[in-house]
């Protein structure tokens, strides 16, 4: 017999608790023992209904009962979530966690104090929601490693962007009709300026070296500054705009990256719409790897949940999946991308010769999209610094004005 | 410590042995002991390199070896295979197959023999090669069921279909070039006549409902009608043609199919090309899962392998995915599918005006290709036995002759 306590009963605790309620018999076949829920923490109160008799407001109840041996933590924020996951594993409990800011912070300690203590401390639920990322990884890392990860990993800026292509739509626009139909929260900055993108990579990162990726350190863009005209060249060019959490892995120092990156409409990422995630691997000799849905939800984010459940009732014991030294990252500058540059001009024939002479190049893609005064172009792949160093000469030339520019995901 | 025997040492078995020298002490690490391999089964001699010591042609040297806790079966065929896996599984021992003609036929029985006997039975490798599909389908089960399963589960019709659209080429010639490059076998009637696909959608099937899923009941085509024609209207409409093996679920009855079918060329199983394989499984709550990547190849197929000793390892206990009852299929002719029909004419307006009259409607989405004498119309969805009524009278009209159809992945 398994006794768990969900702590934090907001959408994705309650998730748990239904879910857990209507599969009861199922589970209890799959895992040869019944698993029940015995207490659930929040600070609300609240009556009626099956999970009111459960409720406590004291951690302590939890904590302390050593008849549950499972505890579910979904109340996100680094604190009390921290104070209270740890004093669980130390207790011999194991953690599940959908809590993406705790992983990417502790993740490593909390890792190190469950194996101490035979006890497992998991989150496939805190990156990709329903999509089973990190169990298959962990799977491929025993005889793989990696040497690209990229992804769409949240679904609010993928919306967003999906519908500012589809409906020829500006940002803010489109940002508003996501927060009114509920895809956007209200405070939309971690979404949109891309540090719930950068998290998650960053969490994916430290499974693949073994060691803490500090995501604070990982050059992140939101998608605020992406327009309608931008879409309008990169549809003309047969391509969308997509945030894209990207890293390249070689000799263990990572070049990490979150940024609005032009990609080809019929690339696998390409066509990930709306609020779908998707994360690619490219492994040492599987080649790649593609793993997408949606990548939030109260029902799918429980179902990982649940998942993970079941796995720490079977292998309670597990070395730890990064340690807390910390991963070199590459020096900013030296990454090397092509990039697609927006400009408007005066004269047409000046613009071009004026990107050629600064680029050195006669073989510049250029895309004709029908907007008056304005092109855009596709420069050879270039080191960061150099780019900057052209783009500036670039928009020193008279008569053009350098209106935005993005990375590709790959060469063109 | 735990011993493990590989029987067959072509192109999987060897991958795995070397794999597991190489990686021997990360593995060691992450399993919490050494796995180690104690004895190599082959009809076949061979001397030199690390595994002839070890090599038997006896398997009573393995099933009757009690140190040996594991055995890799990676003969394929059903015989021998059948008979040394379930001795195996009686003696105790854990097996792990990427045999899929083995776990499609006698799945059912070998789980429930190696429950019997506090062992496992499993075959990662057995469908879509290194990517992880039946572990995460599995997971996913434990919450979820599954309405629709699709996907493009053989590399080699795949790389064919590809090349055909790519370089508009006819079937005959990419199939010889194919061989020539070795991604299709000398005989290649199992993968092109779509029955390797088949048994993969079966095995993937009896998971999904928990009933064994005869795969020679699944209605299959194989793709040496498809001609470069019917890539050239395909195109046309934006779309593109691929093996597809899916089956819709709906109160435990399963309507199945492998054939050619026709899809957005911007879709997520459209952007698949190449050896690429990917599957989606459409579940309750989680909307839509997609895994893909190389389907096939030495090393991937070893790291499914091992992924599974390692599962098998730590949790040596669970319950038979599927039972031997068998599950249902619909009826033949009860499917409904729209569909892509290519037919040459003497009369372009006589031509349009018979379809519409056989298919009772004006609304007829027509595509032009540019290819004189030929035209190519979408159906709107119909029964399988209204619509082949339909294409016979269609065949009657005069001066008309019905070249190719093709179901539609997803209702346009």
């Amino acid at each position: 017999m398994a006794y768990a306590a969900i702590m934090g009963y907001g959408v994705v605790g309650s998730g748990v608790f239904s879910v857990l309620r209507e599969n009861a018999a199922f589970i209890e076949k799959q895992l040869g023992m019944p698993l029940s829920v015995k207490r659930i923490l929040d600070l609300r109160s609240f009556s009626g209904g099956d999970a009111a008799p459960l409720l406590t407001h004291d951690a302590e109840d939890i904590i302390n009962d050593t008849e549950i041996n499972i505890v579910v933590e979904a109340m996100g924020g680094l604190n009390p979530a921290f104070e209270y996951t740890m004093r669980a594993l130390r207790a011999g409990k194991h953690v599940v966690s959908s809590n993406k800011e705790l992983v990417s912070v502790h993740g490593a300690e909390l890792m190190a104090a469950a194996a101490a203590n035979h006890a497992r401390y998991m989150f496939e639920a805190s990156v990709g929601g329903g999509i089973p990322i990190i169990r298959p990884l962990k799977h491929m890392l025993l005889t793989e490693s990696v040497s690209q990860a990229a992804g769409i990993l949240n679904g609010t800026t993928n919306y967003i962007l999906s519908m500012m292509r589809e409906h020829n739509a500006g940002f803010d626009e489109t940002l508003k009709d996501a927060q009114r139909r509920g895809f956007a929260e209200r405070d939309p900055s971690a979404d949109v300026d891309g540090f719930d993108a950068c998290r998650k990579l960053a969490i994916l990162l430290s499974i693949c070296v073994g060691r803490y990726v500090n995501f604070s350190k990982i050059p992140t863009e939101g998608i605020s500054a992406v327009t309608k005209d931008d879409f309008t060249f990169a549809s003309a060019a047969g391509d969308t705009i997509k945030l894209i959490a990207r890293a390249d892995i070689r000799d263990n120092v990572i070049d990490a990256r979150v940024a609005p990156m032009v990609l080809s409409k019929e690339s696998p990422l390409g066509v990930v719409n709306g609020v779908y995630n998707a994360v690619s691997f490219t492994f040492s000799a599987i080649d790649n790897i593609l793993l997408s849905g949606r990548g939030a939800g109260k029902y799918p984010t429980a179902g990982a949940i649940i998942s993970d459940m079941a796995e720490a009732l079977r292998i309670t014991e597990a070395a730890p999946m990064w340690s807390g030294a910390e991963a070199a990252l590459s020096a900013p500058g030296e990454a090397i991308d092509a990039r697609m540059v927006r400009m408007s001009y005066t004269d047409a024939q000046a613009a071009r010769d004026a990107a050629e002479r600064v680029f050195q190049t006669n073989d510049l893609i250029w895309i004709d999209a029908g907007i008056p005064n304005q092109t855009a172009f596709f420069t050879p792949p270039l080191k960061e610094s150099e780019y900057d160093a052209k783009i500036r000469a670039l928009s020193r030339a008279p008569g053009i004005s350098v209106k935005n520019s993005f990375r590709l995901y790959a060469v063109r």
